[in-house]
């Protein structure tokens, strides 16, 4: 237990103690309404958490994590010091998931419950994180408006550069070539849709559920000539029909649900043909874990990122073969870099269209997305495979790297009208 | 149900029928004793299976993985064609597996007890298979005796070539640079340990309980001058104690036992450094599916090569954090044709010591392994992985392949002395 210096007197004291446990003695300040300050013994705080009022701080013991986020949300708590180190220092301190106190396991039977995604609830829980405004997005994505990991060959590579070589990764590994028919389940703003009608000759149809989306990627295409060559269908992976040379997944798994993987496995069965390639692209664990309280109740509801051991739902009862598994978690971190920083660039207009707690939540959840990939706390990971009897199969990954990427993808290169 | 031509009567031909429900109908002509023979309907057969007698017959429907492999052996089955394309045949006719026949489901559990892998069972087990005799496998491995899938960069390597840069593959996928401490759990006649104590200037203690390799190995390592730089150890790979830059295990795990994994977990969590590498190559399977009876009772006591999940339980105690999975499912298919080419040219030395029947044993067990990698019934998974926390890991894959390769090689080569 944590000797506290400076505390005050009465209740308080203890909860302040609580506190400190709960966010397992990570080297913070913790300054309470009434000037009180402690932090644990020996280490230099990198941060100071000031707990304006004690309902506030009842709030954060009861529910550490929704306590934060909605308390930070409301300006009843603020960071003095730098947000994103605060935050890694905390998940650093509380690696092991913090599990068997009640009230976070109610609260997490009754989010899975109220969130679980069957066709009405995905369209809801959908619904609640990307139609926000496809102008808010605007403001802070890419130009294409790529949600997902982007790919860093380099470090110093800009965002948009990078998402297109995420494009061209994802592509590779599928081994896409022209005339080939992929389906995409969950395709956002429908930019990887496009790439692959455009860059490698493929005929796609992608589904998505955010009407939001499907408008944009609709007109998108419209603009880009290539409505024949792409088709965005408004409605869930689990309706998905035909065949197809490729199954392509990017950042849908997440959405899926843990106890909806058999139903995708079904669905990537029925449509991938003999020879087919697949891919799935999703937010992954180490361990099994759920969201934060608070990412699922005000962010992603009924979201859950698997761990590989969960995701094999997808694939064992249907023969597939795992060819591939690439875990690109550092990516994502500078990824959502780009985007804070970006977003902070907007706070102003962003302020004005949604108000000053929209920007604390939105801010506090980009950073808390950095702090989890930067400290493994998430994991993002590329999973590339065929049928089980398929010798069509690459012999090594040497096609995704250097010289012999780029050469293929000249040769690859639908002749342009 | 097939209908058979020229079929004996009496009860024979229910018997016959059963063996060609029992393979699936696969492509084959079946040829009894007083030679009537059968064949699906409709088919051109691949091969035909002459089999000399009623009992064995009989054993073939009781257990038709140990009745064929036996009978076989012992030459009352003979295969008229080509083994391989036969054997092909019917695992893609049996692609899911046969399972709940009540003789083999009985025979599966007794031959789990009695092959348990506790420390003095696998000391049995790994006797069974490793210790027949070093000049038996100088006869048929490559120079170095490395009994794993070798990497074949290109198809038309020489086996020397693709076993030298499968171990560079594992090097790379480690990281491996000049100082590093490493551990290897299960290390053959010690190919690897010497290839990194020499080619990239790491100090190794290897791990082995087959005695006949561990003397190979130390022998070995005094002719090349690197009994100072590599140890090998006789002992389990759960008695490893120490800390280590790098933990590698190259087939191992698939004799390890689907019920010690988390015992394996344990000692690579015991005995990795914080920013430590690891890194385990092993036999897999797309679906949980024992080895055959035959495989299990002839060739391979106590192993089970297991799916990615059944081997997730390594690391999903521990925080360790999956970095790459590779799947060389094709390259062990073209490994262990070149083993066979060469059991082949030395089939009469071979029946000179060890006997007729331990010759058709051998080329049954290398055939099929060929025809379970070539139609995917089995995996070979090359895991690396590091602990949760470690961003001490490669943005890319990048430096496994290509000039990045070859130029970070070169400059990893230690000077020697």
């Amino acid at each position: 237990m944590s000797l506290l210096s400076r505390i005050s007197l009465g209740p308080d004291r203890w909860l302040a103690r609580r506190l400190s446990m709960a966010i397992g003695n990570a080297p913070l300040r913790i300054l309470l309404w009434d000037g009180s300050h402690f932090c644990p013994e020996g280490v230099r705080p990198l941060a100071t958490v000031l707990i304006k009022d004690r309902p506030t701080l009842l709030k954060l013991l009861l529910e550490p994590e929704l306590g934060f986020g909605d308390g930070y949300t409301a300006g009843r708590i603020e960071v003095e010091g730098d947000l994103l180190e605060m935050l890694c220092a905390v998940f650093r301190a509380t690696a092991r998931p913090l599990s068997s106190r009640w009230v976070p396991a109610l609260l997490t039977r009754w989010m899975d419950r109220r969130q679980a995604n069957s066709l009405r609830g995905s369209r809801k829980n959908i619904h609640h994180h990307y139609d926000i405004g496809n102008d808010f997005y605007r403001l802070w994505l890419d130009s294409r408006l790529v949600y997902t990991c982007a790919y860093f060959e380099d470090d110093t590579a800009s965002l948009e550069d990078a998402q297109i070589a995420k494009m061209n990764h994802v592509c590779r590994k599928l081994q896409l070539k022209p005339g080939d028919k992929v389906v995409e389940a969950g395709c956002g703003w429908g930019s990887l849709a496009l790439h692959m009608a455009k860059e490698y000759g493929a005929t796609v149809r992608a589904f998505n559920i955010s009407h939001e989306q499907v408008v944009y990627a609709r007109r998108q295409a419209g603009q880009e000539g290539l409505s024949s060559q792409v088709e965005f269908v408004e409605d869930d992976y689990r309706n998905i029909t035909g065949r197809f040379d490729a199954f392509v997944s990017v950042g849908m798994l997440e959405h899926v649900g843990l106890d909806h993987y058999k139903d995708m496995g079904v669905v990537i069965h029925r449509c991938l043909s003999d020879r087919g390639r697949g891919f799935l692209h999703f937010i992954g664990r180490n361990r099994p874990q759920r969201l934060s309280a608070w990412t699922r109740k005000r962010i992603f509801p009924g979201a859950c990122p698997p761990t590989l051991r969960q995701a094999m739902d997808c694939f064992e009862d249907w023969d597939f073969s795992i060819l591939d598994i690439e875990n690109l978690r550092l990516h994502y971190a500078l990824t959502l870099r780009h985007w804070l920083e970006r977003f902070e660039k907007s706070r102003e207009r962003i302020t004005t269209s949604f108000g000053p707690e929209f920007v604390r939540a939105w801010r506090l959840y980009l950073t808390g997305a950095i702090a989890s990939f930067h400290t493994g706390v998430m994991q993002l990971f590329q999973v590339t495979f065929a049928r089980g009897m398929d010798n069509n199969i690459p012999m090594t990954r040497a096609h995704l790297y250097g010289a012999a990427a780029e050469e293929r993808e000249s040769r690859c290169m639908p002749v342009m009208s």
